[in-house]
């Protein structure tokens, strides 16, 4: 575990607050006040601009990208060919600002008074500071941004200037601009490849009056990208406006003869709509949807914005009591998830959210494994959302797979964004083959937690037995070993080690989706026969390859090593030595920037949890005894270089009795954005490790697992905090939990009676605003 | 192993002639009829050029390259960063021709009579036709070519032009062209990549009557290479010259008033030199090099290459009785790679020689293990060279290991021109540090075999033990294995599997390694006790260093499977399933053009010899029963899409008694490129494989094997002969050995009294010019 960094903002439980302006964190600051409503994604960067930073002026649209070909040093047959790249669409937040001719930059002049709030209650962004231009003039300026939750394609901009001390020229021009430049490629596998700008062709543009429209083409992946804005101006002096416009720029100029005192205000109303394949909105239409949007003032836009955010805390928030810093990491992490994740069934959520480029804007398994549950049990139409957007791309999946050379079923890619495979590197890519199982695993989460058959039978049912098919010919029946289903040559989770044989995560995941792609093929004969026999005829399923999952998955191999009686990460993990942590000092982390993958694959060393996380999957698979003595083993080896391992190891802590590691683990989960633990927030958010934070409260502190239909919790407070509360949706009930060190309450909010398992106690709630209160014990922390 | 393919050349032993001309195999022929002299490679492109074919022209130096940056779709930590590319040099022997205005290429008119023919007693080419324009004018042209062994810069050129049914002008332009164009890279891993011609600087060039000079300048690897050209003219017939000269091209164009029946003869002569990070050679100096040069007439140079080829035929052939396909094969492989050999200790033997810029001109391990030992057993100064070349890039060696987190020793790259590790996809590069082992064997062998006591102590020492202490730090004793030495993450020579525990082949030779080091450090010491504590100090060498190497010798862990009584590849190959040979058709094969790397991993197939080669290198660690099961074990499993494969196989089917696979696989090694098995000679011809039918003459029918310091035979002739004869060099000693079906020879030529093993028996050769004869007994294929 790394050590703990400085806490960068005021704790405040339901906002974020910068004090003061510091130049060297203004890309992690732009990552931290980005905000996003699932389709538009704007990065918390200067609407003035600031100069000496060039990677800040992001703005993106869920699901759409450019395409480019990879290129490869030494390339082979079936390597992935594209990379799908998040765009950079034209900034709409761009406002240039001239006091008296002299240009406004945070960079010059003397900045007296600096604080920006973000309002997680709210929705809302708001930057407030009193500047003196080099010439000596002083202006206060406000500025709040929304993302519109109401309104899919809107972020509306509020702009309020007022000269201090003089009378003079104020001048505005604010811009789409289309200079979509990102930073430089570097060694870091992590960060964004650069865009071809000859990829973008510009199309007529226009710039009338107040409103401006700069539509585009991208011409690798045939998306139409229209940006289009509209001013309204509010002011006590006279102004003028003018045009200006350039082939990937255009702007509304506004002169004021500004007063001392009186304030100046600019409303900026942006849209975005983008069309793949398909026409792109017609100019008109974009207009009036623009004008319809300006009827309504800021302050409407921000009063729904209010009331958005309100109906998502009050089913989604966990507070906590006592502990401030973890609310607000709790808070922060929460909303972030809300902001970024696709919401029409066609996109997803990025590693990085809408708040960055990094890792391309791809979707991963972080997705299914780490966003999900959250969702799930908060929003379940919001997960169903994300489990459509896999069958969205089953065709993509079954042509992967046939450059696979698996024959029948599909295999989901690694990394994406419209469905086509876009690693570039397949040992820690394509050979992450237990993607097909992760998905797999969230169709049955999902199904058992919300009851919902119309999806399993339309969607659910053909993504699972599909992505099935593939482990039945990467795998075999090995008679050297009793004819048990091996894998061979897989990379599991832990991208520390690579290409191996019989991945205890993989196989296990793969058991599992085997298993429950026979009882979903059983249930669908049973529940709709004619939809599975169209099913069935569709992917030309033979009538013996459901009994054949089922063999596998009963005879399929799980590496034990009897001796040190724990689950070894792979046939060859225990030969390999451990890795030198003793003689690697703090700095050559993460390992993945300091060696080379020959010199990490050949130790015994995780970057994140790989066996401990299958722990956490198919927890009634395994004894606690035996959680506890993985866990002991990987603890030690693992580095938590992945922002998806800390979570994980907190929860199994939670459950083998270590509760000081779990709150420790937890402390950094709850807070890696926020204080920057793995000093590549700038890049943009963690998605998996937000939604790693719910499972850390839910699953670990109130031990909640889903055996069966049954949800079973074990709840205890850590040392860091007094007591804490969360509501859960399950089939159609609204729960509510309310914990404390001396008591757990159960609630059922609304619906249908329900029994839960509160440790060995069956806990029955069958009124609705009625629950039921037990004594807690204690929790010990083991040795 | 493939099916035979047709004969594409008329047999003849000493000689391959193209009779008629064959416009799809314009590139093969390329290839087969190069010519090179270790330094200059020179393709059998057409002077006049040939239109449809762009990948044809290649001039290359040995060494000489331009160095470009390695793109990655996802790049990591401590990846290969430059790719070293063998330059195209100006084309020298680039002679356009026009007849009465109608420019000549066999491509238009009529081709009366055609042959092309390559004297391998010569060292010379020689190409004749009669060819009628599209206007009806007949001439004849005959054009040989030198690429000199006596002068390493020069290459010469004699072009006869005769108009058989006219008078009228004919014109040549005689050119060294800059346009180093070439085929774009494909998937195909095999293949060049293209040079960037933004890399270039053309310097200030020449075009003075006769004489032309085109310097040039590679910015990335600070090579200087000049060229230049100094031409003969003769002609009973009036004629007139100029020049001609843009940026990248210079040339004299010559006028003849041209009379029917009467030749036009221009010789040419061009010369190369390049510098690395020095001065070119001076203008002047390079003009009287040329002009000393041509003070020799053709045909005196040819008398010259004659000597030279005389010289080399007289040390290394294999004559071969009753097979003149086999003889013809052998011969022309013999003869490629006396051609491509760098002979200067600073330049090394590419993998497709100087025929082709297949693989980017790289060295690889095929030098130490293919390639030497002909070289060794017949021109032992020219191995020596190969050995030196190994300890000037040591430097680079440590660097690179330094890069893979090993702080002492150093690893050699597995492909590169200059030295830097140019292997852009690391598990089948970097991960194949046997490479290491492979040049202290080769060191080892060489020393065995010369005596040479100078260049252990000087050089092969210091290559032998820095190699070694690679292996301590990447192995590790396995207290889970018995404390046995284990190496973790490695590639085998086979590449079809990748990144695996414990490889065979590469334990076996890492042992040999570690042992031979300890072995060395002792001999030095006493050999040279002032010499041994030079190089311990500079490689900073730890006084325990020796010990440990031997007892990672002593305890190395070699995969053995006891109840199939073979040696596994690798830990996990056993428990792969086998590849579906039967399913795969003819066509899908090379499998690593039809299939992505995981499919081909995770299967038992064999790319090529990996076990099976350590039963040739260790011979006398391994009982003829025990190579039996395992060739049994690997055969079936291999398929050769390697061609350092077949040859192996041969060698080893001669050992444990299946002549007729022996034969069978020699018939595909002996002619590999003159038949085009693999499809591929096009881009090169196969420097390994050549090597290899050497040691399937030598090491398989032959059965030599070196055991300690002495000799052993065990030869037999296969069915396809009835003998054989060749000379070996063995310390100081010539020795001639003759086989028949009857008996076998062996002959003192010169030097000292040695004995020898023929079977059992002792041979003892103790007078010049004298020998030994034995009674043959029969080899009987088994089953």
């Amino acid at each position: 575990m790394k050590q703990e960094q400085q806490v960068k903002h005021e704790i405040r439980p339901w906002s974020l607050v910068e004090k003061s302006f510091q130049p060297g964190e203004y890309c992690l600051n732009a990552t931290l006040f980005s905000l996003g409503n699932g389709y538009i994604g704007l990065r918390g960067a200067f609407e003035e601009g600031y100069d000496p930073e060039p990677f800040s002026d992001g703005c993106y649209l869920n699901g759409v990208y450019a395409s480019e070909p990879i290129s490869y040093g030494e390339s082979a047959y079936g390597y992935a060919r594209n990379n799908q790249r998040m765009l950079t669409v034209p900034d709409g937040k761009s406002i240039h600002i001239w006091i008296d001719g002299e240009r406004f930059s945070i960079a010059e002049g003397e900045l007296i008074n600096y604080e920006r709030h973000l309002d997680m209650s709210a929705g809302i962004t708001q930057r407030k500071l009193t500047w003196r231009s080099p010439h000596g003039k002083t202006i206060e300026l406000i500025v709040q941004r929304i993302v519109s939750l109401s309104e899919k394609h809107l972020f509306v901009l509020k702009l309020e200037i007022t000269p201090l001390d003089f009378d003079g020229e104020v001048r505005l021009q604010s811009c789409l601009d289309g200079d979509l430049a990102q930073a430089d490629r570097s060694d870091d596998p992590r960060l964004a490849s650069p865009i071809d700008q000859g990829d973008i062709e510009w199309l007529e543009n226009t710039a009338d009056g107040d409103y401006l429209a700069l539509p585009l083409s991208v011409k690798s992946s045939s998306f139409y990208v229209s940006s289009a804005a509209l001013h309204h101006c509010e002011s006590n002096v006279e102004y003028s406006s003018a045009n200006l416009h350039s082939e990937d720029c255009v702007s509304t100029e506004y002169r004021f003869d500004a007063r001392r005192n009186t304030p100046i205000r600019l409303t900026k109303y942006v849209a975005y709509f983008a069309e793949q394949n398909a026409a792109p909105i017609e100019a008109s239409q974009l207009r009036s949807y623009l004008q319809r949007c300006a009827s309504r003032s800021y302050t409407e836009h921000a009063e729904s914005q209010r009331v958005e955010m309100q109906k998502f805390w009050e089913e989604s928030d966990i507070q906590v009591d006592g502990n401030d810093a973890l609310q607000q990491g709790i808070r922060f992490n929460l909303f972030h998830l809300f902001q970024s994740l696709g919401r029409d069934g066609r996109t997803n959520i990025a590693a990085k959210g809408l708040s960055g480029d990094g890792y391309d804007g791809h979707y991963f398994w972080d997705t299914e494994i780490y966003v999900l549950p959250f969702f799930l049990y908060t929003q379940p139409q919001l997960a169903r959302g994300l489990l459509e957007y896999r069958h969205s791309i089953l065709d993509a999946a079954r042509s992967r797979a046939r450059e696979l050379a698996i024959h029948k079923g599909a295999l989901f890619p690694w990394r994406t964004i419209g469905g086509e495979e876009c690693s570039a590197y397949y040992p820690a890519g394509t050979a992450q083959y237990h993607i097909n199982a992760d998905i797999a695993y969230a169709v049955r989460h999902y199904s058992r937690v919300t009851g919902d058959t119309e999806f399993l039978r339309d969607k659910g049912a053909e993504v699972v037995i599909e992505g099935a098919r593939m482990w039945m010919e990467i795998g075999h029946f090995n008679p050297r070993r009793n004819n048990q289903f091996c894998i061979n040559e897989v990379t599991g989770p832990d991208e520390y080690t690579a290409l191996v044989d019989n991945n205890f995560y993989t196989n296990l995941m793969a058991r599992a989706h085997l298993e429950y792609a026979a009882e979903v093929f059983q249930w669908l004969q049973s529940f709709d026969p004619e939809a599975c026999r169209i099913l069935s005829k569709r992917i030309q399923l033979a009538p013996e390859e459901p009994a054949s999952w089922a063999r596998a998955a009963e005879t399929m191999y799980l590496p034990y090593d009897q001796s040190l009686g724990i689950h070894p990460q792979d046939d060859g993990f225990l030969d390999k030595p451990v890795w030198g942590f003793a003689e690697t000092p703090e700095e050559k982390y993460p390992l993945l920037l300091h060696y080379h993958p020959l010199v990490i694959y050949r130790h015994q060393v995780c970057k994140q949890a790989d066996v401990v996380l299958g722990l956490l999957l198919q927890s009634s698979e395994f004894s606690a005894a035996q959680k506890r003595r993985d866990f002991d083993f990987y603890e030690p080896l693992t580095t938590h270089d992945s922002t998806l391992s800390a979570c994980i190891h907190s929860i199994i802590a939670s459950e083998v009795g270590y509760p000081d590691k779990a709150l420790r683990y937890f402390q950094q989960v709850a807070r890696m954005d926020l204080d920057n633990h793995h000093n590549n927030t700038q890049h943009g958010i963690h998605t998996a490790c937000m939604g790693g934070t719910w499972m850390c409260m839910v699953q670990g502190f109130a031990g909640m697992r889903l055996h069966g239909n049954e949800l079973n919790f074990n709840p205890y407070v850590p040392e860091g905090m007094d007591g804490y509360r969360f509501r859960l949706q399950f089939r159609g009930r609204t729960l509510a939990l309310d914990i404390d060190r001396s008591k757990a309450s159960y609630t059922l909010v609304s619906g249908e009676p329900i029994s839960l398992h509160h440790g060995e106690h069956v806990v029955l709630l069958s009124t609705p605003g009625q629950g039921q209160t037990f004594q807690m014990a204690l929790m010990e922390e083991v040795s």
